[in-house]
């Protein structure tokens, strides 16, 4: 590729930064206000979340948005701060230092370095299959069970107590003696905040529309919900002197932009680092992009995965660089975006400059604002993400996955999100490769009337019981190249007038070094045994790599184009009288198999 | 299973033991003479390789034989020490315990233990497929290496001259400035040991059978070869007092059977020493288990892979009891038992009671045994197993497979054996999954004069602009779900004609929880986008699964029998008017699909 070609490829914003117009232009401006506005207390709220002052929560929603706005290849994605990623970020920073202290936040500035540049490599080195593996009951049990984490951890707040710990169990524990120091003002303001809230989701759109606001200007209005609570409840606080009644506030946010400066490089930090933020980068990337994907579907628009891969790493290196920390697309904030109609990122850039100027000329108005407000939106947004009821419809619809659900949700309720995350996706991969290393093997005969093979299990068929014919439902690689061998052993050794066995190989679509070492000793060992080896309906690519090896010229039978060919080959007589047999009225072959195989 | 059974099942002795004759205990008789010759020679040069005095090899060689006669399921493995498996374990000792302490010993000891409970649990978990997951590029590249390391690591003891170190190069390293001080009465011994065993590996059986000897007698008595050289050079250094000039011999080896302990239990230990036994127990199966396989088939016997890791297991657990360390079945000494005769495993007891009386009564014979004989025994046993060919046939099949073996060399000769084998699995099953996360997905056509639906790539086909006909070549679950996603999503948005959307899955064997997320959320992105989605061919027991989820409900299209019947369903008139159109000439459908997909 020529250099313009990979500018394009890489600065998607050269492609629709060609068209802009001036009418695109007050389109998103009017997008970037409405979203700055619902921006303000999520990053307020998502930094507490993390452990982290206010304001960090602000600086990580500026630089990632211009950068995204030039790398990102979704036209409506809203990146910032996150509630599972603040999570993740407070459990890995907790490990390496003490909340409150310079090296905590050097630890998530670190976190959303190390997060960004691992997502640039997955990007750069298309490795976006890694997230696959992330599969989705892992990634909606570890949601559900952050959702309930982040929850139980925002009550102490509401109720103005103190608690801490890893986990939700850890959580519960240092919450429950506390539980005689509630202060009765902070639970006070937390539960209205927590009702009116839950009404502004429930009550208010539907009243909104009572009153002849449109659908769409309803559920946007609604969004702004938090915002007014907040400022009836910093108003309350100031001029009801709630302060010296022990209520907590957010109190002085240092004013204007975020200096640039690197993240703290030491080699041990970042060792200590690379887990947390490759999970961290992962269940950020699949996030992002299920939603970036479901929102570009809706205009019939084109989202890159490999891309998304660059965007996001640009915005973490870049929320790094400006005293950030770890961000993502957020779910909410980017169907505010697409229901107020963005049309380019450029409106997540001028969200950008919404914020700046609120960190400018706004943070003197947030000194009374009470931290139980702030915890009291995220319960109401992270009760969102809980979904209980998926673990019952995962479990009945496939017990593997279900085992991978629960395991997930039980160990991160336990344990902490890493060990939770880390046991879904080990428990995922390894029933994967159990399975995989298991195919589905039928001994086929010939279907009367017919030149069609079919599982002898399943149809009345024409078979000769010195003929071994095999049909292997998968590619032939060394995660099942032993089965095969194992499998055909005890075939051939269960059934003592086997003379000659044949491979059918249509779902055969490639064999490794592994399985043609396998074809060769099972090869060598039927010649022992005075039985000769055939494949049939080798596939042209399987073959061509065949001839690369010797399995051919020391097969002791042939490679033939149907099976029915290679059952002609031995039996003619048989293979022709089941052909002129008459089909008894059974329905079509090739329906019967589709349907009941 | 009732208890008869389960013991049947587990003790495979209950079956061959009720059906053993006079007749058959006499051939076992003869096998175990020939077979306990060719091992003490063998098990004292490998308790050396694993740094570990001569008589722990024989001790190793005694219960482990009963344990596999009682277990097994092969007539004719042959278990005990073997070369691989004693570098790996000097390999991982040597990390915790300096060679010559009580700690060495105990930490080979443990590593037996450690060994044979693992190998016990995935006999009874049925976890015997974990071993497929070392591919056949992977464990020859490593056994290749290993080879060469152990051949160069007895080249010391051959010049007479000290060398240590981890891996190959550290080997070399130790070796070059100790140059200076080769021992010249050691040096003759060990060249003349190397020349007479590699004239009796090559030139002898010939010989041998040109005085008339059968082949197979021949080859038997070709492998009594190390005894003779170590009668002769026994002989040599009582008799000319080479002691005196500095010829290393093996000195005292303890008479009598070894005492029954329990190995040293430290949570410690066990933990540090976890990984390197499962690395022994897989490698050690593997190699066991397609000797066993190989042998079994000549005579079309069954051996079961399940079972047989149980016998390892107890093989080993009977090795760490009686002072020994870690065993499996050898190549070398499992075909002298099967050509010899062995009928049944009571021959492998029978050569326990052989070295059982050899440690009683024969160790004072073997104090002037030359370590430069024994090093050259192993040279010649372990340059066999090198085949650096094999990488360059391999890499010609499979550049992925050839690039898995070639980092399994290159990182065992530089780092180690556990860095070549953790590389070569890790990079063979990162392969797999980034293969398996990229399935084969064609457009396909109606293949005029057919009902038959072909690639229309590759075939001149009837399609519709306005149906998206999509062939998945793979089942769908979570490593290729977001592929296909994805890949939905760019051809709709890069067709903008489309408004019918059919998946064709004949190849489809599983819908895993993820699979049918993504089908829920391309059926729902569609449907914003004004496009119906279709499934056809979907097999029985998919089909069962999907009615258990809310997919069917959804789905904006149908669920079709056959791929003609979704096309039929939107476009009549096209696909009645394709199957009536003549065919052109081409080859038969199927054959070629099968031939030139």
């Amino acid at each position: 590729m020529n250099i313009p070609g990979l500018l394009r490829r890489y600065l998607p914003i050269l492609d629709w930064g060609a068209r802009y117009t001036g009418k695109t232009f007050t389109n998103d401006l009017i997008v970037a206000g409405i979203v700055t506005v619902m921006l303000i207390p999520q990053s307020l709220a998502y930094a507490l979340l993390a452990g982290l002052p206010p304001q960090v929560g602000l600086y990580a929603s500026m630089a990632p948005l211009v950068l995204y706005a030039i790398f990102g290849t979704s036209r409506a994605l809203a990146v910032g701060p996150v509630a599972v990623a603040s999570l993740m970020t407070a459990a890995a920073a907790a490990k390496v230092a003490t909340q409150g202290t310079p090296e905590y936040l050097g630890a998530t500035i670190a976190l959303a370095a190390i997060s960004g540049l691992l997502l640039l490599a997955m990007g750069l080195l298309r490795l976006g299959f890694l997230a696959n593996f992330l599969s989705h009951p892992v990634i909606s049990g570890f949601i559900t069970a952050s959702g309930i984490q982040i929850a139980a951890g925002q009550l102490a707040p509401v109720l103005g107590i103190h608690a801490e710990g890893e986990s939700f169990v850890d959580l519960l524990k240092s919450m429950v003696p506390n539980l005689g120091h509630i202060n009765p003002y902070t639970a006070a303001i937390g539960f209205a905040s927590l009702a009116f809230l839950f009404w502004v989701r429930r009550g208010l759109t539907p009243l909104l529309r009572r009153f002849g606001l449109g659908e769409r200007a309803a559920d946007i209005l609604a969004k702004v919900g938090p915002v007014v609570a907040i400022a009836v409840t910093t108003a309350a606080v100031w001029g009801f002197g709630l302060t010296e009644h022990g209520v907590k506030i957010v109190g002085t946010v240092p004013k204007g932009l975020p200096s640039l400066s690197l993240p703290p490089f030491e080699v041990g930090l970042w060792t200590k680092l690379l887990v947390p933020a490759l999970l961290i980068s992962i269940v950020g990337y699949v996030e992002s992009i299920s939603v970036a994907l479901t929102l570009a579907a809706k205009r019939r628009q084109r989202v890159d995965p490999d891309q998304e891969l660059i965007a996001l790493g640009m915005s973490n290196v870049g929320a790094a660089v400006s005293g950030g920390f770890p961000v993502t697309g957020g779910f909410a904030r980017s169907v505010v975006n697409f229901e107020a109609g963005a049309e380019t990122p450029a409106a997540g850039a001028f969200t950008a400059i919404g914020i700046a100027l609120a960190t400018l000329f706004l943070t003197p108005l947030l000194f009374f604002l009470p931290n139980a407000t702030l915890a009291a939106t995220i319960i109401v947004a992270v009760l969102s993400l809980v979904n209980l009821g998926a673990l019952k419809h995962t479990w009945h619809y496939s017990r593997a996955d279900g085992a991978a659900m629960a395991a997930t949700i039980l160990l991160t309720l336990l344990e902490g999100v890493e060990a939770g995350l880390l046991a879904g996706v080990g428990l995922s991969i390894f029933l994967h490769l159990y399975h995989t290393s298991k195919p589905h093997v039928a001994v086929v005969g010939q279907l009367p009337g017919t030149m069609n093979f079919r599982n002898v299990a399943r149809h009345t068929v024409v078979t000769d019981p010195e003929i071994l014919s095999l049909r292997v439902d998968a590619s032939l690689y060394f995660p099942n190249a032993r089965f095969i061998e194992d499998y055909i052993n005890r075939t051939v050794a269960a059934n003592p007038a086997v003379r000659h066995v044949i491979l059918e190989c249509p779902a055969v679509n490639t064999i490794d070094a592994s399985a043609l070492e396998s074809l060769e000793a099972i090869n060598h060992r039927l010649k022992d045994g005075g039985i000769t080896l055939h494949l049939s309906e080798v596939k042209g690519p399987v073959m061509d790599r065949l001839k690369r090896s010797h399995l051919l010229e020391e097969l002791t039978g042939k490679v033939h184009l149907t099976q029915y060919d290679a059952v002609s080959s031995i039996n003619p007589d048989l293979a022709r009288r089941a052909l002129e047999t008459p089909r008894d009225g059974r329905p079509a072959p090739a329906t019967s198999e589709a349907v009941h195989p």
